[in-house]
C-alpha cells in the first residue's frame, strides 16, 4: 500500500472542520445529498451502521419492558392546533399535505388535485397521535404502565441542512410511557437516560456528561429534561439523547386518564425520550480522523477486511482460498452478540483498494499474499493506529485474538475520546477568561467544555447565549455542591454547570 | 377456564367473513384504525409480529448479498411526470405536499404557508429516486451488480381501506437490483421469488402457488412479473410477494448505464421485488379461526404463555416462583434462531385471562396451579387444537419437548392450509360449471382456485374478469403442458392457468 499524500482527506480537520466532516461522509460512502431539498440518501455502508445501532439499542429498550408500535405518518392539522405550545417550536416548519391526487395539467404535466378538507402534516413527532392512543388504551391502573417506542421517519423543514446532523427528513425513535405514579415515571425517565448512556458510551465509544437541562433549554411541556452531552473534536457539544419527565402536563393535554386503585379518576404521569440519526453524525465527529471514518467495532458494519495480494503469474487461487478460510475461521468467533463480520475485497485495483477501507473506517485490515501464506502469517493494520503502522502476526494467533483486538480498539477509541474531552474541559471562574476563550473560538478550535458557576437566573443564561452563542448544555448530575460566583453576574451560585457551543 | 360461548369471536367466519377478519384484529390487539383517514395504528402485538417477519426475511435477503439503504420520503413531482406509465397506475392517488410551514390564520387556528415551487409527493414507491441513485453509482461493470433493498413506509391514497390488506400508509420493502447481463437479472428475479416462497411457506406456514403474471396483470414496465399466490379461508387468493424482471426498460427510463468489459456503454438489466404489511393480513386469513388469531410459532411474538392459577388462601408466591422457573427453563431453549419466548400473565381476572391469550393466538398456553406443582406437571393447550382440548404433561417432559411441540404446531398449520387449498382447488373444463361456481361465490365461500385452460388472449381474460370479477392469478411454473380448450372462447390452449377471486 503506497501512501500518496499525508492524509487521505482534504481538507483536514484543522484546515476546515465542517468541510472535513462532509468529506468523511463522502469518502466512506455512508450517505449523499439527494435531489430532494434537505433529504439525504443513506447508502448501504451508512445504513448498515444505523441498523447495528438500532438493533443494539432496541434490544436494550426491550429489556426494560418497552414494546414497539407504529403510528400514522400523517397528523391532522387540528391536532397541532391543540398543541399550541409545540407549534411555537419545531412544528411550524413542516411538510403540509393539502391534496390527495395528481391530474394532468394543460401543458401535459401533472398538478395537485383532490384538495383535502383538512390539511395533514407529515409527523415532526408522533407525540399528539400517540397521546390520543394512550388516552384510548388507559382505562384503569391495571392498564398501566404503557411502555411504547416507535422507530420512524420524521420531517422538520430545515433551511440549512447537514448530513446526519440536521436533515429535513431523519430517522429516529421516540419513546412514550404512561404511569400510575409520579415516582414510577421519574424512575423511567432516568432508566431510559441510563440506556442511552450505556449505548452511547459502550457501543459508540463516546463518553458523555449526564445532566438536566435548565428551564430555558427544557423540552416544551416537560417538567424535567435530562440529557447526555458529548464533545466533538472541534470542542463543540452534541446532545446524543434526551429523556423527559413530563409530569401530568402531557396527560392533561391528551386526556390520558385512568381509574386508580381507589376507584378515583386520575391523570397519568408520562415520559418521552428520543435519539436519531444525529447520533451517527456525532459518532463520526468524535472518532474520525484525517484519513476518513473510524468505526467503533461494536457497531461497525464489518469488523475485518481481507485484502488478498495477487502476484502477477502467481497462484491467485491459493491466495483466494486462504483468504476465504481465514474469513470462515474469523466468522466462527463471536464478538458482542454477533459473529465477527469479514469482507474480502478481491478487486485488482492497486493501492486505492487499501485506502478505500481506511476511509470506510473498518477496524482491522488484513493483507494476505503468497509470502504470508508460506509463513502462516497475516499482515495486520488497525484503524485506531496510524495507517502506516502494520504488523505481521501468526495466523492462528490472529484468529485466536481477534475478539480481544476488537475489544481493545473499542476501549482505545473510548479512552482517546475521554482524554480529549478531559484535555478540553476547564473550570473557569473569571468572566474575562470565559469571554476570551469563546470569542476566539472557531473552526476546529471551537471553544471548550467549561464548568462554570451560574446563579440560576435565565437572564444570565440568555446574555451568554447572545454574546457568545454559548449555552448551558446541562447541569451535570455529578457536579458537586460548591460555593461560587455566577460567571455572568457574579451573584452567588452553589454549583457549576456545563457551558459549550453546541450542534 | 370456563367456556361461555361456542366461539370467542362474533361473527364467525361463515357468518360474515370480512367482519370476522376485522374482529380477529381487534380481539387479538394487533392494530386499530386511527383518526387519520386510511391509516392504522399497529399495536405492540401486531408490530412485534411484523418485526419478527422483517428480521427473518431481511436475514434471507442479506444472505443473497442484498444491502439495505434508505432513500427520501419525498419524490419531486417532475420525477413522476417522467414516469408517465406509472402515473397511469397507482401514482395518481397520492399525498401531495404543497407547503412547508404553518402560520396562524384569522381565527386563531393554523393554515398552510410557504408554498413550494415544486410540489413533493409522499413516495408511493421509491422506484424513481432509487433509479436516479443507481444511475449515479453505476460507472463501469465493476460497480455491478448493485443489490439494494429498502424498508420503508409508503402512501397510496385509498378510498376503501381494510387493516393490513389495504391502507393508505403501509410498511413494505422494495428491492431494486441492477446487473451487467440479462441472464444475471433473470436469475436474481427468481432468487428473490425463492426467498419469498421460503419465507411465506416456512415461516408464515402459508402454502403458495408460484408462477408468472399474464401480460395484462404484469407490473407496468416489467418484462416479466413472477408472484406467489396463497389461498385465504374464503377461497380468495392473496398475492404474498412479487418479483419483477424489468429488462432494460427501467434502466432506459432512469438512465442506468455502465461501461462493459469491452469498454462499450450499455444499459443495465434490472429487477425489483416487494412485500408489505399485507402479508400480515394474509397470515391472519389463512390460519385464524372463530376463537381469534392463530400464530405460526416461527413468527409469533411469544411462543408460550404461562397462566399461574392462584387459590384463595393458597401460597401464591410458590406458584409465581414455579412459573418463573418454568419460564427460565423454557427460555433456555432455542427455537429457530431465537430463544423460546415466554410470557407470564399473573393478572387475577378470572376466565377472561385464558381467553385473551387464545384470541391473541399464542401457540402454547400453560396453566400452572398448586396441584400441578405438587405433581410436577403442567396443563397444556395448543392453539392449533380446539380450546377445550388440554393435556397434563410432566413438567420436565414439556420443557424437553417444547421445540418439538412448536415445530409440530408450525407443520400442522402449514399442512392444514395446504389441505384446505387442495380441497378447494379444482380443474374445470366446462364454461357453465366455471361460471356457476363463481356466480354463487360470496362471503366465506368465495369461489375456489380453478385450474382452467386459457388460450392466451387478453380479451378472454378481460371477459372473465368483467363477468365474474375473477382474474388469472398466475400461470403456475409447475403447470404441465397439456392440450385443452380455453374456458372462455373454446380455442385451443396448451396449459392450465390459475383463476380465482383475489384480494
Amino acid at each position: 500500500m503506497t501512501k500518496k499524500n499525508k492524509t487521505a482527506i482534504t481538507p483536514t480537520r484543522e484546515q476546515d472542520y465542517p468541510a472535513w466532516y462532509q468529506e468523511v461522509i463522502k469518502v466512506s460512502d455512508m450517505a449523499e445529498t439527494s435531489a430532494v431539498r434537505g433529504c439525504m440518501v443513506i447508502k448501504p455502508w451508512g445504513y448498515a451502521l444505523w441498523e447495528n445501532m438500532v438493533r443494539e439499542i432496541d434490544g436494550m429498550f426491550k429489556e426494560t419492558g418497552v414494546k414497539n408500535a407504529y403510528f400514522p405518518l400523517f397528523i391532522p392539522l387540528s391536532y397541532l392546533e391543540k398543541e399550541a405550545e409545540h407549534v411555537e417550536g419545531f412544528a411550524k416548519e413542516c411538510a403540509v399535505v393539502t391534496h390527495h391526487k395528481l391530474e394532468k395539467d394543460d401543458k401535459g404535466g401533472l398538478k395537485p388535485a383532490g384538495k383535502l378538507a383538512e390539511p395533514l402534516i407529515v409527523r415532526p413527532t408522533s407525540e399528539t397521535i400517540i397521546g390520543e392512543s394512550m388516552a384510548k388504551w388507559t382505562g384503569s391502573y391495571r392498564d398501566l404502565p404503557i411502555l411504547l417506542n416507535q422507530w420512524a421517519n420524521v420531517v422538520r423543514w430545515e433551511m440549512r441542512t447537514r448530513m446526519f446532523l440536521r436533515t429535513s427528513e431523519f430517522l429516529w425513535q421516540e419513546g412514550h410511557t404512561a404511569h400510575a405514579t409520579e415516582q414510577e415515571a421519574k424512575e423511567r425517565t432516568m432508566m431510559m437516560l441510563d440506556v442511552y448512556t450505556k449505548f452511547v458510551e459502550e457501543y459508540l465509544a463516546m463518553p458523555v456528561i449526564r445532566g438536566r437541562k435548565t428551564v430555558a433549554e427544557r423540552f416544551p411541556g416537560a417538567d424535567d429534561t435530562t440529557c447526555i452531552e458529548a464533545m466533538m473534536q472541534d470542542k463543540r457539544a452534541l446532545q446524543a439523547g434526551t429523556s423527559h419527565f413530563l409530569g401530568q402536563n402531557f396527560a392533561k393535554g391528551s386526556n390520558i386518564k385512568f381509574q386508580n386503585e381507589e376507584g378515583e379518576e386520575a391523570y397519568a404521569w408520562t415520559t418521552s425520550w428520543g435519539t436519531s440519526t444525529r447520533m451517527v453524525g456525532g459518532m463520526i465527529m468524535v472518532h474520525s480522523d484525517d484519513d476518513g471514518l473510524v468505526l467503533p467495532p461494536r457497531v461497525a458494519p464489518a469488523h475485518v477486511v481481507i485484502l488478498p495480494i495477487f502476484k502477477k503469474g502467481g497462484d491467485n487461487r491459493a491466495v483466494m482460498e486462504s483468504a476465504q478460510s481465514l474469513k470462515d475461521a474469523l466468522e466462527g468467533k463471536q464478538y458482542h452478540g454477533r459473529h465477527v463480520e469479514v469482507e474480502i475485497d478481491d478487486r485488482d485495483i492497486g493501492g486505492a483498494r487499501g485506502w478505500e477501507w481506511v476511509k470506510k473506517g473498518v477496524p482491522v485490515r488484513i493483507e494476505l499474499g503468497p509470502r504470508d501464506i508460506e509463513q502462516n502469517s497475516v499482515f495486520m493494520a488497525r484503524r485506531d493506529e496510524p495507517s502506516t503502522q502494520k504488523q505481521s502476526m501468526n495466523r492462528e494467533d490472529f484468529i485466536d485474538r481477534i475478539t480481544d483486538i476488537l475489544g481493545n480498539i473499542q476501549d482505545n477509541l473510548f479512552n482517546r475520546a475521554n482524554n480529549y474531552r478531559k484535555e478540553n474541559t476547564f473550570e473557569i471562574d473569571d468572566k474575562k477568561a470565559f469571554y476570551k476563550l469563546y470569542r476566539k473560538a472557531r473552526g476546529y478550535n471551537n471553544g471548550a467544555f467549561v464548568m462554570a458557576h451560574w446563579c440560576g437566573a435565565e437572564k444570565c443564561e440568555e446574555k451568554i447565549k447572545k454574546d457568545l452563542s454559548v449555552t448551558i448544555r446541562c447541569i451535570p448530575f455529578d457536579s458537586p455542591t460548591e460555593e461560587g460566583k455566577c460567571i455572568c453576574c457574579n451573584n452567588s451560585s452553589s454549583r457549576r454547570v456545563l457551558f459549550a457551543k453546541a450542534y
